[in-house]
């Protein structure tokens, strides 16, 4: 009879709702839920009457526990809500962030289980998230997850701006191409890298770029990251339907859950313009707000550093020849001789200092202040650096006491060389080192492949060590800019102590063997969705050579387009890259490096194509001082501005750092002028932007006499 | 010219020596190495004259280092060197270890690299030891170890007490058979366990005891396992002959080296009487000297604890069925209800610590204390404990304050449930608290798979870790008895704060279907080699469903062979397992507990036959009292005990615990009867040990009236 009524129950809710459906505030965006035959949780989405995504399946299989999460699903119970809320982030694009949505709770049930399952659908005017939710419930508290099922079907062969899935590393240059062509184009675009793991032949990392051949803008990326695996996107290219694809622990399970619990959110960012998808607070606004009581010490910085310097291979990181195999505690550097090509010596750090000092710079970073450099990497070391001790030439003492005295931050510099759990044994001590000699941040790195032996960058267990070392470094009051960490994920608002990632291919790259002139105008709409990147910008000389005969590589950018990069890639943490010597040659263009903000009132985007150019005017915060940057990719153009975000009837000086009209990245990079004008709220310019160029400004208002 | 002048300086080594002898200081052993036809190196090893290994080949095999060590080896050198020194342990069974023997050291080199390796032969009047080491070279520094091919071949088919090798347990019950038939008893061997991985149908574990038919005692193990990973013996079982194998780690390899480094010590003890290897020091003089400085916080402890209430399922470490899933930071214990069959409240800790005081012990063990008991085990829950918050029910403070009042010390427990990170995140903390609340010691547990997954309890990697929380612990004055951890290999000589371990089948498997009559009769030979256990003796209730009505479990010894233990299977720490209501039922036989010592100026092996019987007699340390333990298999017999071990001149007063005529482990195990007698010197006593049974005896000088 109990049988008979429960199954009453469920035909009655079953024929409730098998579809429903879901409107942005806008109403532009609709989003329809179903639940298809054989009980299979659905959804698409479409914009503007445009479908942006055809019908697509919901759901996770597990690891021994039958039946998995992707069928035989009922709707029991379906939720409207509405949320609108505007916060304050601690440092960003804007001042205030609107967090606008409508949302659809659905509450699933298996029948033969009575196992339930929640999808949580935000609809915002930019786009939408959903996430799966296991509530607390008898039937289900621990269970594995072998693959996560979330579909992404495509209506086309659509454009993307892709990297090849992988699970240890990001550092990739972007392929432009159809989705058709991925599969002949992976081999091509895996390029070296000091640790990496391709999953298939049509696997991408997100956040993934795409554009209809309608001129629709489609961006795919999940949000909050936190306890899971990161998710990559698999493609059936018969039928252009992505799919979720996790990343493998060592043993190959892709998650360990505990109810209640939640996977991060999966993101569509769609528009019909561009710019919308450069503007949009969808990933943070899906984020928890921050955890962080007192945020007074988190403060932008803006950095030079001891390090293109080595990158380029003008100096090291070691400091010996004499140690083939540092053992940390018995290796004695006060008794091997330097090979003198050490770049962190207590004097070059003292003349990065001075020059900090010299220019407003905020910090230094010192990379290779510690040792074990002389055998740190490739040679899977457990034991290979102690985060403690400096280089005999490295005086932390000295360096701590002139910074001060010159009213400049050091930067502590850890790597890790991937070995996590060594890492960890010593991070207190660390954090403490770095409290006691007042280093604000933290530039922390995960080179190489990870220790333990077998698992990967971004496996949930990873994940969890950088989430680790994110809210450990809160307690110490420390700032985190994690490199080769898994991608970004809006968390920094949540945790805005993570004022950088690297997870993309940086600067660096241009000094090992140069990154594609577009490069800077995709990563704005990928790398840059999850949160700001420490891409190190200004690198003044192309040529690699004058700093190391042996290292032929070539800056593919003009210099105007370095200084565009301050305002186009924006974050809280940037760095002058190049070396002090030479930015005295350009002193007139480093200017725009020393004048640049770093957090902001607002912003606004005023062109944008990925892949070919972006434009966008910033106003520093509690500041009247307007900042714009345009970033140009291969092709010669026209930037056309107007100057209409400005506040009516005022003047303005604005300074033009631009191309000159003969500017190549590759012939002429370095042909630049500067020139002021003054502008209004009426003033418009039309600014040519070289192959691999772009331009700088900054707007201040005219001071009366 | 250079070329040919090499090969000609290695000629002349080549034909210096071939093969080489080494003699133990009594001569009764000799140890032969020699290069092979195709430079692989070689050793044998004869007792008395009677061969014990046969011509056995020596190497290892790298991954991706080509040649590998294993042949194509030349003698370059070979020094040899005597060595005699007495040293004082902490603790131990002797005030005094000599450590003598004869050194042979030989350095081989690979003629196509240019590859040094040394072997490192130690040759004691019990036994030998030898290494590998890889000395600092040009063109080896760090490397990964593939396979160690180290062979121990036998001479026949030799009866062996083994237990099935594993990467993740040792807690097997010992199987007799001649090495022909381990393969046929393998499958039957392997039992339960909560974590399990056999690799081989004729592999096993080390320390293995062997017996020939001419009556020799061979005993292979490994000493100083630090760094590198825990040996098995894997059996060629138609040639007899042992071959090392590894565990190996997540991802396959078995040992990641950087030289100058060397491996553990692999140990043959040898002797025709059985006595002489439990008496053997070699493992512990093949460690390094004690490294900790001030070692007057290590103090041996006799404990109770509230722990066989658990483990015969009379109460339980978790506190409430009313959470499925525990998430520290969020589960609130005081808002759910307690299931009234938690173990370790303040009220029963109390009635422990009152009884320990009571009696005269050193500790109490409260296992159950934290958060995280009611989802611990079997469901890879990585933050499963934070060693650090009490359930609502256990009043640390309050214990504290009683047990300091009581003059009783507190024994920590940490159960990790093999969630290694998690506990190094943990560690400083729970030490810390440790130290606030007193408790001097630690048993620490590793139950279940081992978290990262993928790796093994024993591989290098874990094997870390469990060195890594002996040397931290040493670093806040804690001992530690680490359970389920990698077996001992004589690490406390190094470090004595590692004062127990269990590593092996304990008494707790008496409550979990019972152990053979004989097992403490084999464990001395095997698993004690390494180090002491912490085999909690004391069960003198047989009958484990009077404890729990479910629990049909019976204790497969006489109450006279517990007694026993206390000093076939000494140690610094010993339990007394079984509860006070029990005790207090057999207070007369209770008697020996308490007043048996933990350390031991003397110890004097009476009679030994590995499966059959164990009579030790031992002194107390700075004390004229005198304990005997006789543990015995499964069949009844007698032993005898010649007293001359006695001071002379001096009567003495021996209390003997001994089996009734009638009693038998599994009809009468409690019909034992206590008497007294005076005994000098020249006193033999031939006493009645029945199945499963033993006899234990207590010897007092007798006091001038």
């Amino acid at each position: 009879m109990k049988k008979l009524l429960l199954l009453l129950v469920f035909c009655l809710i079953a024929r409730i709702a098998m579809s429903e459906e879901l409107k942005s505030p806008n109403e532009k965006l609709v989003m329809k839920f179903s639940v298809q035959d054989g009980g299979i949780p659905s959804y698409e989405l479409s914009y503007k009457g445009k479908k942006v995504i055809d019908l697509s399946r919901l759901g996770l299989e597990f690891i021994g526990e039958k039946p998995s999460f992707y069928d035989n699903f009922t709707i029991v119970n379906v939720k409207n809500a509405t949320f609108d809320e505007t916060w304050q982030p601690v440092w960003g694009e804007t001042s205030d962030i609107r967090n606008h949505y409508n949302e659809m709770e659905v509450t699933l049930s298996q029948r033969e289980t009575g196992r339930n399952m929640i999808l949580r659908f935000r609809l915002f005017d930019d786009g939408l998230g959903f996430r799966y939710e296991f509530p607390t419930q008898d039937s289900l508290t621990y269970f594995v997850i072998k693959d996560e099922l979330t579909q992404f079907a495509m209506t086309g062969d659509h454009i993307a701006f892709w990297i090849p899935g992988d699970y240890d590393t990001q550092e990739y240059d972007y392929t432009t191409s159809r989705l058709s062509e991925i599969r002949g184009l992976m081999k091509g675009a895996i390029t070296p890298n000091s640790s990496q793991t391709s999953f298939s032949p049509t696997g991408v990392q997100t956040a993934l770029m795409m554009k209809t051949n309608e001129g629709l803008y489609i961006n795919i990326h999940e949000a909050a990251l936190i306890n899971y695996s990161c998710m990559h996107l698999n493609l059936d290219d018969k039928n252009f339907v992505f799919q979720s694809w996790l990343t493998p622990d060592a043993n190959g399970t892709k998650g360990h859950l505990q109810a209640p619990c939640h996977t991060p959110w999966r993101t569509i960012i769609v528009s019909d313009d561009a710019c919308d998808i450069l503007a949009s607070n969808l990933t943070l606004n899906l984020n928890e707000p921050c955890k962080i009581e007192d945020t007074s010490w988190i403060k932008p910085m803006k950095y030079v550093g001891v390090w293109w310097e080595m990158i380029t291979g003008k100096s090291e990181w070691s400091y010996t020849d004499e140690v083939a195999g540092v053992k940390i505690g018995s290796t004695d550097f006060s008794k091997v001789k330097p090979h003198g090509r050490h770049g962190a010596t207590t004097a070059n750090v003292k003349r990065y200092i001075d020059f900090a000092a010299q220019h407003g710079f905020d910090g230094v970073l010192a990379e290779g202040w510690n040792i074990g450099w002389e055998d740190w990497f490739g040679l899977s070391k457990d034991f290979v650096f102690d985060f403690q001790t400096p280089y005999p030439d490295f005086d932390i003492e000295e360096i701590h006491r002139y910074a001060k005295c010159k009213g400049v931050k050091m930067i502590m510099h850890h790597e890790t060389s991937s070995s996590v759990r060594n890492y960890e044994r010593f991070m207190d001590d660390a954090y403490r080192l770095m409290n006691r000699y007042d280093y604000p941040a933290v530039k922390s790195g995960y080179v190489g492949n990870i220790i333990p032996r077998g698992e990967k960058h971004y496996s949930q267990w990873i994940n969890n060590h950088y989430q680790y070392a994110i809210e450990k470094a809160a307690e110490y009051k420390i700032m985190v800019n994690a490199h080769e960490a898994v991608r970004p994920t809006g968390v920094c608002r949540t945790w805005p102590n993570l004022i950088g990632n690297e997870s993309a291919r940086g600067t660096e790259f241009q000094a090992f063997g140069g990154s594609k002139p577009n490069h800077t105008t995709i990563l704005p709409f990928t790398r840059l969705i999850g949160g700001p990147m420490d891409y190190t910008p200004g690198a003044f000389e192309n040529d690699i050579s004058k700093y190391n005969p042996n290292n032929d590589s070539w800056v593919n950018t003009t210099l105007a387009n370095q200084l565009s990069l301050y305002v186009t890639m924006s974050g809280p943490l940037q760095m002058a890259c190049d070396l002090p010597e030479t930015y005295e040659k350009y002193i007139d263009a480093f200017q725009f490096i020393k004048d640049v903000a770093l957090d902001w009132d607002e912003s606004k985007y005023i062109e944008a194509e990925p892949g070919e150019y972006i434009t966008v005017a910033r106003k520093a915060k509690d500041s009247d001082d307007w900042f714009v940057g345009s970033t140009n990719g291969e092709k010669g153009r026209n930037s056309i501005i107007n100057f209409n975000f400005l506040e009516k009837n005022r003047t303005y000086i604005a300074t033009i750092y631009s191309d000159n009209h003969d500017a190549h990245y590759k012939t002429n990079p370095q042909a630049y002028n500067i020139r002021k004008m003054q502008v209004t709220n009426k003033s418009k310019l039309s600014q040519y932007c070289a192959p691999g160029g772009g331009m700088a400004i900054s707007i201040c208002p005219k001071k009366d006499k």
